[in-house]
């Protein structure tokens, strides 16, 4: 370290060695752990191999090291201006927005029909992270547009393809998700936007939406508007939820030039993270001309979102490991570097200073990290994996096997990269010291990032009860679960791993299994608050348990190569058993405390009074 | 909530109401479960009373509750600024100033021989604690300024108390802790300013500082640096630092006048929290003219330093519970009013939403908070009795005693707010959903001001190895804490609480009892590495512990008086005792598990290499 301390005060501005996931690890998690080619035998994924696989991989992270991680830094310290109605978003966003456009990001997963690429999610989602990790908020314009068409492609008809998804996916306009109102933020039942038939067949809107991201920018010359209303005479409740297309300027009467559609921007909120993606508030209709066109049938609006959400879910978590993974490759970088203090023990005070990397006490903080996003990002290729297979498995009962396993692991793939993520992104400021704290170093925008995963997409509490009050009870789910947990163990025992990894794993899902039976029961017999009472905790340590076994399919690997591998692959395979152990040392033993405190149904905040606070 | 989204936005600016520490809590922690107007017997505090106490209380109360927290915001979006040289801080600060001097925050604990108003640390730090919570980075003038004379109080000559101190007390100049430098954060025995005897026996300084809060501002006309400097010819590493003030302004030939002392200002550092305070690169001597005054012996600097450290540690502790303090009371608020969704279970979407506290998953996130709160207050003021019983009791037995105790705590007492704070910040946050990611909501600026005490006055990981490597093995310490566990049960088992409480909380003190001589007996076999290993678990067992036993106190005195208590108390007791049960119910047992991994030494990031990761 310089002992300039303005030049010590740049180096948070040297960035640019930040590799945002380890393309290492990366290689590993497709190709050693998985088996990512052998999905290009399934039809759909025909035309690809691991070639173009690689070629997609490598252009994403050309674009996110360069054009996206450059501009992460203006773009966090200059957000998006409301000017005159109209929202101005940072100017690098431009180049940005062409350039993910024209790698094919907006359709990487969709079929070539519509202009996508027709990638397995398994490849797109770590094309994805690379881009997440080097800047949110920029790659935000993509993931809404790409979700927004995906909508109207699954179903809405012919016209609305042609007119909306086709601009949309090709990057000419964008497009957003509009559910939040502000009296019915987690409630969706209550949203009370209107959607009423006019003659000309489409429907005149009229309301308020809030937290909508990318609802307006001068990126594209239009934003089309996924919004969640009712139309008249629709039943109360989620019952009553149409999808309606709301374009902020719809085609004029020669169906060529675009008009004004009366969507008007009401507000920005002024976001903590993703800076450089706005946050608005949107009003429809408020000269009461404002014209939207009906997605699929009537009241099945949340239906189809829903359709939509386990796919939405799991970019969250790509999001949160992401957001942990640029952190903790930055804190790695950071503690090899600076050098502070001594050896415990060491009696020469003029000694040279070590890195802090000597330190165990940093080497804890940096271990629990690469746990976290290394058994995150694992975590995350096997239920992407499960979706490719849910949606192009040829045979009807492989794909029902695989969407079960996907729809019970989404709540974790959501849930965990946020919280857990969130923590990971505290150690890595932690690990900067007294620079962490300072916006001069990067390190606290990623934990900004990071603080909102655990709350859009649903929040983490919502999350703990939908697995608790209903996914893991799920036909079939839970036992599709423990036959892919019994795979692993058979894999683990034909190499040397500790036999104590097994044991323990092998105990605790007998023990989640026999506590989620007898919750089950519990909630047959009436007693249903009972059964979701530690919906939190339940979460964390099926979580636990589920990067348990991530951890063990990569062990497993690891253990088996390393004899045989170079030094560079030697230190790889190491750091991944250390890691590992880490994971059944610390981590899953916590669950025994957990699960106690689920079958006993420990009911002080149960029985805390709103007056007692 | 009102439907018009703008006026949702504002609500976060209707913090008017918080009481940033409930008032009946003070009342309990100090009268009830402590007996602060005890300490009235002790000489030093013989002209205080009860009534002197309260008024001073309600003066800093009303105080925080006024003029600075509703400077919070304000000086939160616009901190000081560097223009020419100087900084300028927000204008509110010169009332907030004024207004602290004439309060006597300062000198509270101070003699009255300095000015002071010799009040006992137990009453001193509650006062704090609401100027804290309504505006961390304007009491933080305050409490460097106070430290600062502190340190010429005890340890300087009657010419640096007559010129120095004194003004300091006074609040006509500011102080300032001058510790770091770019090549040595943690590591104090690196640092390499110097000072160099002149004839006058003056010391000519030179060298930089990096981190100086309040090093520079508009409030008052000087500034002196409390700072820590090689004499020619130390001895090197920390035996040969000293103590040198310095300050920004010296009195000219006239002993009158004052005139520059060759202190420039060369850097602001942009922190993300405490925005009220500077935080600067100061550099002294850039002209071969800045001149300092030696506090005390040569070369006993960090020595001084030290002594003053426990106080300056409970000082972040009170930091941090404050900081905790007022987002959950911002949580409570909220939640109260926040209606959203209806009972699991409900099947009629018109009826009324709930307001969010009627969700069990949300009461478990205030519980938390609460438990997180009040515990760590009520640990913040059992260690502030010792100190005062430390420092002012007659026998010096009981001196000895006390400060045993409070030695052994100081870790404790610093880390677990900092820790848990953090966590309960984020809680608060996560309770205001969407609106908590919002800087229109205060919540995710006390986040950003808590991130900062995990790291200053030394970090988690250097308290986990204080504590492990040194204070807990001191002659006497773990015993005579035992000696007040034992207290507490013997007054627990007079009351009806759960027996299983009283019987973990037994097993749990034998259990780290026994840890805690293995792991000496470790150290004394050589095996230095293995005893420390898992000092941030052995920190987080002995917080959990020394919580559970500052809930078993509160629960006792809460059960005793709850039969006769009227409706409001009886709320505020039975709050008390979920609070206990939630702490011994979730928090105690997790001690188990750590106590293992300190037991077998679990070593994957002892054998992690830095090329591993």
């Amino acid at each position: 370290m310089a002992s300039d301390p303005r030049a010590c005060m740049m180096r948070g501005a040297m960035a640019d060695q930040n590799p945002l996931l380890s393309d290492r690890d990366v290689d590993f998690q497709l190709y050693e752990v998985g088996d990512a080619r052998e999905l290009c035998r399934l039809p759909a994924f025909a035309e690809h191999s691991g070639e173009t696989f690689d070629l997609f991989l490598r252009s994403a992270r050309s674009l996110a090291r360069g054009l996206l991680f450059a501009a992460y830094r203006p773009m966090d310290a200059e957000p998006p201006r409301f000017v005159d109605g109209r929202i101005e978003v940072h100017p690098a966003m431009r180049a940005i927005w062409a350039q993910m456009a024209e790698l094919g990001v907006l359709g990487a997963t969709r079929p070539y029909a519509v202009g996508g690429q027709q990638l397995p999610r398994t490849v797109a989602i770590m094309a994805e992270a690379y881009l997440m990790a080097a800047n949110l908020g920029a790659y935000g314009y993509a993931g809404l547009t790409s979700g927004a068409a995906h909508l109207i492609e699954a179903f809405g008809d012919a016209w609305l393809k042609d007119q909306f998804m086709r601009r949309m996916y090709a990057g000419e306009w964008t497009g957003t998700m509009a559910l939040t109102e502000p009296q019915a933020g987690s409630s969706l039942g209550d949203i009370t936007t209107r959607a009423t038939l006019a003659e000309d067949g489409s429907y005149r809107v009229t309301g308020h939406k809030i937290f909508i991201s990318a609802g307006d920018h001068d990126l594209t010359e239009n934003v089309v508007h996924m919004t969640l209303a009712r139309l008249d005479g629709a039943p109360p409740g989620v019952k009553g939820i149409s999808l309606v297309a709301v374009p902020r300027r719809r085609f004029a009467a020669d169906g060529v030039t675009l008009e004004d559609n009366d969507v008007s921007t009401a507000g920005m909120i002024h976001k903590i993270g993703w800076k450089g993606l706005p946050s608005l508030v949107i009003n429809f209709g408020e000269r009461g001309d404002c014209r939207g066109w009906l997605v699929g049938e009537p009241h099945q609006g949340l239906s189809y979102m829903f359709q939509m959400m386990n796919e939405a879910r799991i970019m969250v978590g790509v999001n949160g490991i992401a957001t942990a993974s640029v952190a903790y490759h930055e804190a790695v970088r950071y503690a090899r570097e600076r050098r502070q203090g001594r050896p415990p023990g060491a009696r020469n005070p003029q000694a040279p200073q070590v890195p802090i990397v000597a330190h165990a006490d940093v080497r804890r903080m940096l271990l629990r990290q690469k746990a976290i996003v290394e058994g995150g990002l694992a975590l995350l290729v096997q239920v992407a994996r499960y979706s490719d297979l849910a949606e192009h498995a040829p045979e009807p009962a492989v794909r029902q096997r695989n969407q079960r396993l996907l729809d019970l692991l989404t709540p974790v793939a959501k849930s965990f990269p946020a919280e857990r993520g969130f923590e990971s992104n505290a150690l890595a400021l932690q690990v900067h010291g007294g620079y962490g704290y300072s916006s001069e170093y990067l390190p606290e925008a990623w934990l900004r990032d990071q603080k909102l995963n655990s709350i859009h997409e649903g929040t983490t509490g919502i999350h703990g009860l939908d697995l608790l009050g209903r996914r893991v009870f799920a036909d079939g789910a839970f036992v599709a679960l423990a036959d892919e947990f019994k795979a692993a163990i058979a894999d683990a025992r034909t190499v040397a791993l500790p036999v104590v990894w097994i044991e323990q794993f092998e105990l605790a899902i007998a023990t989640i299994a026999t506590l989620t039976v007898e919750l089950a029961r519990r909630g047959q017999a009436g007693e249903a608050e009972f059964m979701v009472r530690h919906s939190a905790d339940y979460l964390d340590l099926f979580s636990t348990l589920c990067i348990a076994w991530q951890w063990l399919r990569q062990a497993t690997v690891a253990a088996r190569a390393l004899q045989a591998a170079n030094t560079d692959d030697r230190n790889f395979y190491e750091g991944k058993l250390c890691a590992a152990q880490y994971w059944f040392a610390t981590e899953l033993p916590r669950i025994d405390h957990l699960v106690r405190l689920c079958q006993e149904g420990e009911d002080s905040y149960a029985r805390m009074q709103p007056d007692w606070f």
